[in-house]
């Protein structure tokens, strides 16, 4: 029931004690959900432009627990938190080569309309897509 | 008892839809913490090369209440929500021209010996320096 | 006939070095074109949505002559170094505070029609508000 | 005699019109250089911190042929053009899913001794593992 992206801190990504910058750790994190939508059918690029759905950020946290140096190869683990009438959060757990926790991070994603920007009902398709890649269990 | 940053989002910041990426306001949020710093006469360089302590992220998190476009001449202001014995948190309210609040933020900052890496208190010149530009009551 | 654009290299700007990141640069320079077609009435948002053409990038490239730190206010002196047909070719000098030289840059942009993505002349609106900022002469 | 990198573009990646944003391509083809490192046994982290010897970018330029997509795999084919006494440039070929020219970059880097900032010779080990990788004829 995890989605794992595995990924390897960048030169561009860590500030000044070498360390990766906290709000690039979002960037990670999205990037995994992106991937993970990709997996499920759903490329974002694909929803945004022909299915005429989206799932802009409304809500981000984010526990640094221990730093994530260059060059180190991290894993993301994704999970879905809470799917809602009209939003999902999906928490991600980044875990180093040892399985050690680096950062706990939390995106919650409201659903709209691309053509109206307003709130929708979480689309079926979305459901499916999580269902096929083992986020969700087949009854919800 | 805040302390305004006036900001432009800029193309860099927006995404496809136009407007800022969700972890992009992080980075102006920080710019702003840096910007105070450098007003409490403690630029962010001169703290961690020459007075030895930091102030890394341990916490993030934020609230996106409406979306900010290319060009839009925001304002971040930034107050102390809570001083404590190792760490300090800052709320940020980022609010259109109208005052119309767009994001709501917050970051904890552990302070760090950066030769150690090791959790410290709070400096004196921090305490003194956010009394000095009216971010903390005299007293505390 | 320069547009000065002042700056102040950030924590998210720099590298392990405490050195401003060779792309993030780039960003800087965009900011102070963004900037520029502001004050001459013309700010992208508009430009892109409003007005139906654009500005893309074809081409950059800079020389990285000393290294901006953690902190430093510099200045980005942008000039017009030709306008042609259907491009512009802006140079930027990004120097520091004693005008000691640390970035030379230039981004060529192609003029082109939002509609169709295609090559346009470049717009007489375009012109005059360089005209009105002095970033060309009156007669160009 | 190319090293290849493939990856996809981004969420974080693409401007308001969907596409790679300028500068963020460059950071694409650093990534490249850096795995490339890595494949040669000399990643940019222990580099840095354990042979004392850095290699910053002190030209960069690009030509963007065609744009690159939310969502697409690209391949970046990164190949050294020229290995001088104290500088080496690194091309770099970024291609579309059908092998069609998307970027054309180019990173100039200077060795440098991390103690002093200082130019330096090539290291004899960035030779080694350049061969070893393929990217410089035995005899280089």
């Amino acid at each position: 029931m995890t989605y794992d992206y595995p990924f390897t801190v960048r030169f561009a990504h860590v500030d000044s004690a070498g360390i990766a910058f906290f709000s690039r750790v979002y960037e990670i994190c999205h990037e995994a959900f992106e991937s993970l939508l990709a997996e499920a059918g759903l490329p974002l690029g694909f929803v945004i432009n022909d299915q005429g759905w989206g799932m802009p950020v409304v809500h981000s946290e984010a526990n640094y627990k221990a730093p994530m140096r260059l060059g180190e190869q991290v894993l993301v683990k994704a999970t879905i938190e809470r799917l809602g009438n009209s939003s999902v959060t999906f928490a991600y757990d980044v875990r180093g080569p040892e399985g050690d926790i680096r950062v706990q991070a939390r995106l919650t994603h409201a659903f709209i309309d691309t053509q109206t920007f307003r709130p929708c009902a979480a689309p079926e398709s979305f459901r499916e897509g999580m269902n096929n890649i083992g986020l969700l269990p087949a009854d919800q």
